[in-house]
């Protein structure tokens, strides 16, 4: 197995003792074998079959984005700056109902290309045609937690054939990848599934042990659609549905009450929070603060490019820890090494992957990123942490490892055709839109 | 007189007539000459010196910053998510006290670079030692509005000096460096300076035909504060001084009334919105639909690198977008053509440069960027204004023009020595902190 070794780097390990230093660290196969301040041990130096010179850059762990629709890629700046069901209704919907597997593929290659150039390295995908995804990731050598989404508002034959899709998705692509593809389930949404169809997942979650994936909270409507149809708001609906009975992440939950939060604290669910998707929706701001001091594990998704318009979790990270700040008036809440956790370890531990990846520490699996810190916005070099939440983009990332495996160098992708991805997007768009 | 065209460019020129298109444009000196649709004419290519193949990229104004306090890129990452007095009494004052001349120099060498990296061609600056900031604009080929901003806690004396000071400034500097720095008076604002030392800079305005610059309602705390002393709100107390009968900036202008608003629309006031510092500080959102609606002129402002973290104005005119809709529930404010516009054409209207720069047509000043179309993030090219606000990051700008002449090109800076900036940046901030 190649064992190799980073010298004179400057590591922000996002590990509570020895959060940043300047040293070393060795990588084996697929995982982190070790690593230390100063100058390498003669041990490591030996044992290394190569030795890169680490000097300028900053190595952090690879980002996760916990909550997205890849494919949606193609459709980025349709229909921006209008209300949320004429863009659904006119824009999204036309557009993706004429998605094919090929337009999935090439969607999420091109998210996975934009991903990956940003620094992410795990990625939550809900969508269709998910064995395109997970063939993407493949290739990509991305880490990724996928999961068939399925709206349950059709035929009781449509929804025992979504569901069996989803379940078989499951079975076949779960740990595949060499372990980098996950699986969840996904009923869309408590307002896009009838609650006997959400029971189902539930069953099928317990049956294959995986967690559930959904949305839930993202607009004020759909909360009071959900009080109007089952008499009580979503947390305790789903709760009720046994939903918090499995690993559950919650996509947005935004507009949620003090009781709402305090259950999801006691069923230890987590929520991934989306905070431009939200803003360019105008679905609300989320109250990430409350959440947070009530326990609840939340960590941050692009949501698709056609809500944000770009999946640079650096900015969803940025905007975590400066909107909460501006609408709490309170300049100390989500301080800048809590949201750079929001976009690492709280990423991890939202889809079970605590012990795997979000951090750098001996043991885990080796999905890191380098950033290169000779640019005017990254001095004085006062605080590293500071300056990867409110000054860095993804545009910084000149390296990226996942699983052991380089990705990009000196921005160039190593396992993606660039150029290829960007033109065979272009003539799907061109053609969804014929 | 040189004479160069562009051919084969996507041009997004913020005119009302044509404002996008693929062609070409022409520049003669200092100037846009002439610009059109298709293949340039046969007697503009003969006229061209040079003729630079625009395929792959998009050519806009370059971007215009109207507040900030360059210098202050010394203290980045300095005391972030503290309590606003706190980072302020703490941390930035003390370090400020011994700023010299040298470091103004070096801080604001450091922000150009960053700016010039980022799109920006135009910007505000109010601070201390201001024949050194107009060094680095002159050396750096940038255009400026630059200002001698006054604190008026003091004896008589001192504000007579300072008044002084500034006054000299204005008439040694106002048109210098071919005209591109422009000067403008600035007391720091309606708590910072007595009621009878702001007449004194409006007397100084008229008597040298200058805007005033000042900083207002940025807290809830100084408004408070106004009412308490002056019996009134900021916005009435400096229509009472006279402010409005000059041609006047606002930063912030966050707190404000219906009536302050109908008022600063009366007054053809100008407001500078700086949306990642007031977050970042807490200070609050700033009321901007309702500023638009009501027909003030709203620029972006990045404030100081010290609240910030960085100098790119792609972001606040992304951040602009989304807040607003976010925040008003509402996603059809502040549309992307819209906070386009308040990055250029408001920007240049906010410091009386509207005929000058912040568009792309012929006979205005050759202020422009070009950024690379060719990134995942900008596929599929559905709607270009919309991936400027949404998609794009200033690391995507990768040449740079004012004034007709290159200070970037190809990310690599010509008028700036960008090493030995950070070299010397790094240097400073360390004397200062020992």
């Amino acid at each position: 197995m190649k064992r190799w070794l980073i010298k004179n780097g400057t590591f922000v390990t996002m590990n509570e003792q020895l959060p940043q230093f300047q040293g070393w660290m060795a990588v084996e196969g697929s995982e982190i074998s070790s690593m230390g301040e100063g100058v390498p041990p003669e041990e490591e130096i030996v044992a290394a079959s190569e030795v890169m010179d680490g000097a300028g850059l900053l190595f952090m762990p690879g980002l996760i984005n916990t909550h997205g629709h890849a494919a949606m890629s193609l459709l980025r700046g349709l229909g921006g700056d209008l209300a949320l069901q004429d863009w659904l209704q006119n824009h999204m919907w036309p557009m993706e109902a004429k998605f094919s597997g090929d337009d999935v593929f090439w969607g999420t290659s091109l998210a996975a290309a934009e991903m990956i150039k940003s620094g992410t390295t795990t990625f939550v995908d809900m969508y269709d045609h998910m064995t395109r995804v997970a063939e993407v990731v493949d290739t990509a050598g991305l880490r990724a937690s996928l999961t068939r989404g399925v709206i349950g508002l059709c035929s009781v034959e449509a929804q025992n054939a979504k569901l069996a899709e989803a379940i078989a998705f499951a079975k076949d692509y779960h740990g595949a990848a060499d372990g980098r593809i996950r699986v969840m389930l996904s009923p869309h949404a408590p307002y896009t599934c009838p609650p006997d169809y959400i029971v189902k997942f539930v069953e099928a979650a317990h049956d294959l042990d995986l967690p559930i994936h959904t949305h839930m909270s993202e607009t004020a409507a759909e909360v009071q659609q959900n009080v109007r149809d089952y008499g009580c708001r979503p947390v305790e609906h789903l709760d009720r549905l046994g939903v918090f009975s499995r690993p559950a992440l919650l996509a947005h939950a935004v507009h949620l009450t003090d009781e709402e939060i305090a259950l999801l604290a006691d069923r230890n669910a987590a929520v991934s929070h989306n905070p431009v998707s939200n803003l360019k929706l105008a679905s609300g701001v989320a109250r990430v603060p409350e959440l947070m001091k009530a326990g609840v594990t939340v960590s941050l998704g692009t949501d698709s490019a056609a809500s944000n318009n770009n999946l640079d979790l650096f900015q969803e990270i940025s905007i975590a820890a400066l909107l909460h700040k501006g609408v709490s008036g309170d300049p100390t809440v989500i301080p800048a090494a809590e949201a750079l956790r929001m976009g690492t370890v709280y990423g991890a531990r939202s889809i079970g992957l605590e012990g795997v990846t979000g951090r750098l520490k001996a043991g885990m699996k080796a999905d890191f990123i380098a950033l290169s810190l000779n640019k005017p916005h990254f001095v004085p070099h006062t605080d590293y942490v500071s300056h990867l939440v409110y000054a860095a983009s993804g545009a910084d990332v000149v390296h990226v490892w996942a699983d052991g495996k380089q990705l990009m160098r000196n921005r160039e992708l190593l396992t993606l055709d660039e150029e290829r991805i960007l033109s065979e997007a272009e003539r799907c768009f061109r053609r969804l839109r014929a």
